[in-house]
């Protein structure tokens, strides 16, 4: 999406550590009109998946995820990020291992909103190593839902968690996908 | 709005400890078309005041005040929950109380994403003891915004966070008003 490159270059910053800071749109102030074109690029590319329902992370994965819903017509669910280990039989749970705050997380989903009769879209802003997509997926299998593939809005393509999945015959679009960002200069993927 | 009151006797959940459950549709399962609708309704009682920016809290804010900002063409800002005490002084930080989960937490807003220029709306999905909006409100101040009013989708006007915020002269529109549920039978403010 040629669009969102040219946001990444002129609004993103490229901290050390091989953080991308795309605060000014997607991660802590929302580009509303922006964020909605990318959920209708979304659904454009999986308009013949016969999605039912779309599944992301708490919290900066909910707006992409939103208006990917919104253009699909589809509800949203949100795992939610646990701060104890105490999780109830209720609710399908996997860890996490986050990249950025380097620690893990076990993230939550009530069994009441995922099931056998789901066709799954994962939505999240960012894709690295793959561990909250790989997340998502263990909790799709926990519910036996059918997983019909993941979209994200910025894929860190040197991270090679979106490639280890596609090797792995999953389904994975990306919005722009970054090939590297040496020295603050970023380069996509073609 | 009456089809909001439907939902929330329909769909919604009394727990004890004056906790209501919405799960299905707001808090972890996101009724996205339906959302949208109560973004337009929040939209439209706020049209006259020259909104520039919504302000919320993550995580279940976000779907409300993202689906306002797609009616009223203006950025969303979250601010981010801190596990940590440690500031940066590039934050603007406000302590806030939870009601459901019994605890005090810090709140964010980077201060790039706010300023003396903007006319802000609070939008957030429940308004009970009204801490949030309060922290939202010490949020604005500290940027030299003006706060044109506050827009939440269920109001628990039992607990009078709502009612003393208006009692101060500040706006506050809740969608629906929830008078009393006791014993688990819900009645509305008319």
């Amino acid at each position: 999406m040629v669009e969102l490159e040219k946001k990444i270059v002129s609004e993103g910053e490229v901290l050390p550590g091989n953080v991308l800071k795309v605060g000014s749109f997607l991660n802590q102030m929302i580009d509303v009109d922006f964020v909605m074109k990318m959920g209708k690029e979304i659904a454009d590319l999986f308009s013949a998946d016969g999605v039912t329902k779309i599944l992301t992370v708490e919290s900066s994965g909910i707006a992409v995820a939103f208006s990917a819903g919104a253009s699909m017509h589809v509800p949203v669910v949100f795992a939610k990020k646990n701060k104890t280990s105490n999780i109830n039989s209720s609710c399908y749970s996997s860890v996490v291992h986050s990249f950025t705050h380097g620690n893990d997380s076990v993230i939550i989903v009530s069994k009441d909103y995922l099931s056998s009769d789901d066709r799954v879209l994962l939505v999240d802003d960012f894709l690295a190593n793959g561990n909250a997509l790989r997340g998502l997926l263990d909790i799709c299998g926990q519910a036996g839902a059918y997983a019909v593939g993941a979209a994200c809005a910025i894929e860190k393509g040197f991270q090679k968690g979106g490639d280890s999945l596609r090797a792995e015959g999953f389904r994975v679009e990306s919005l722009a996908i970054i090939e590297s960002m040496d020295d603050g200069r970023i380069v996509f993927r073609r």
